[in-house]
């Protein structure tokens, strides 16, 4: 039997569930949307981390914890919007010693606390694996909101701050070896505490100047073409925003940094297309913003480097495979 | 070690996350609540089905998709609160097979047009158990809420049902025995294809008759008590609503038919405490409302059947046991 990938899976419920109704934002978008007026939708997000497939060796569950409420909180950090509320699912293996579940629950609330949202109910249940699927609910005005199709043809393409540190945290935290993991602390810290970029999302948003927005947790090269799909553009990329801690574990490892950035995933900084006139403002309001190409006509997503054309593929991170 | 029982686990939670606030409803009711303004919150539920514990048997995979929607919309109907829009967390286990995950889509799909919500998002991972986590979204006039602890003395006690199909249907499918599953259809679908009492809550809530309610995924006894508890007054039964089917069954299985309607749980049916000047002008509206006992002053919920004193335990259905 063959198994279907995790896009092919959404691609199935999208159209099962798109038979219902033609969804606001939902499964085309970072979050999806329930219209209480003109003014407000309730903004709905569910992120789901399971132990075997989403806990690297070396996190601890409390860890595991604070990362799941992250997960969904960058969600509405690309939409520019505050998560208010957090419900928690719980599936836990059995027995179940009580410093698990305090310690889950300590996770859980120190990143509650992080991101000024509050742990409002949920649910608990058995299973054979570890299962935090977390649920975050706010509150938006439609028309601020920053959705992944508005992209126009001249728009800067900007990130909130470098890619690849998680990546090569995750080879680190993967090979074991205790040495690498008190040499590379910063790279190992990108995967076990990465932050959600939210005071950065909500002051981008606010500006009026983004004219789309993307978390990267499917990886920068995922996120770039969910971009360029959603607005009908392409995208030329100047430069692939390699962190300096990545780059030199490129360059030990003897692999490719560009690789790391691109394709690496579990990343939490947000992409966004800015109106060209007013980039300049916002670097000034979001110091880490940096400029890494432009929005153009066509649907392909490229890169110059040193007069090098690279396509960018469209491959991330992915469950299922 | 000793593992912690469901309860314990809820305790331990609540303790940590009551740290950050004082739940509107949350934890100690069935639904979670964010207030918008003083006329609107917005309610919020998430139900986890894990195939492990809660898959019996005979159930087929789209018959489990179709009960994770039931399981949430249940929670709402007690509340009396239409769920609008549902996000929908799958965990899989691999390899996935196209039919497996159109199955689940479909019962999913299946139960939202019943209840009149939509699936607007959710979020896709591979797990060791399969993992169904239905978060239903529903906006509610604060007011108009129907709570577990608004119970009066003297207040009617009524269920909009009878109990103990389920627990008996449950018995029949962990026997697997295929000429029992034909000879108790009625028992087998009680588990199978359970209905939420949407339409008789919103009715009950509508009315402003019903003190408290809750629903009775727990079972009948646990629910009498969590009522109990949270409005501070004890109940006397001079009923126990045993379904005629399950009646049938414990006689021929020599089993205690109250023992199945007190204890089983995986029910449905909505309990509600009603001024006792309403019930009747309620009755005719809810025909299927059945007066069990009354609400009284103390603590404790017992049972009066033909001159006999039951003391109601608390205890029902639980999972990490």
């Amino acid at each position: 039997m063959t198994s279907l990938t995790e896009r092919e899976i959404i691609c199935i419920l999208t159209k099962q569930f798109a038979r219902q109704l033609r969804p606001l934002l939902g499964f085309n978008d970072d979050v999806s949307a329930i219209p209480l007026s003109s003014k407000t939708w309730i903004i709905v997000k569910t992120d789901m981390l399971v132990g075997s497939t989403d806990i690297p060796p070396g996190m601890t569950i409390q860890e595991a914890g604070r990362k799941a409420v992250v997960a969904a909180v960058s969600d509405f950090a690309a939409k520019g919007v505050q998560p208010t509320a957090l419900m928690v699912s719980l599936g836990l293996p059995g027995p179940v010693a009580r410093k698990t579940v305090q310690n889950i629950a300590f996770g859980l609330s120190q990143a509650a606390r992080e991101y000024h949202c509050k742990i409002i109910g949920g649910d608990t249940n058995q299973a054979d694996d570890l299962v935090i699927d977390v649920a975050g609910v706010g509150v938006a005005n439609p028309k601020k909101l920053v959705r992944r199709d508005g992209a126009r043809v001249g728009d800067v393409v900007a990130v909130t701050g470098p890619f690849g540190n998680p990546a090569a945290g995750l080879r680190i935290l993967m090979s074991r070896e205790k040495k690498k993991l008190a040499n590379h602390t910063s790279l190992v810290n990108a995967v076990l505490r990465p932050k959600a970029r939210l005071t950065e999302g909500i002051i981008l948003a606010k500006s009026g100047g983004v004219t789309s927005s993307i978390d990267s947790s499917d990886g920068l090269a995922w996120s770039l073409h969910q971009i360029a799909r959603a607005s009908l553009v392409g995208i030329n990329l100047h430069t692939i925003p390699v962190a300096p801690a990545a780059q030199s574990f490129a360059k030990e490892r003897r692999i490719s940094a560009i690789e790391l950035a691109l394709y690496g995933g579990e990343e939490y900084e947000l992409l966004v297309t800015v109106a060209p006139n007013r980039f300049s403002s916002l670097k000034k309001r979001v110091p880490s913003l940096k400029r890494i190409g432009i929005v153009e006509k066509g649907s392909e997503v490229v890169a110059h480097l040193d007069g090098r054309r690279i396509q960018v593929e469209e491959r991330g991170w992915e469950h299922f495979r």
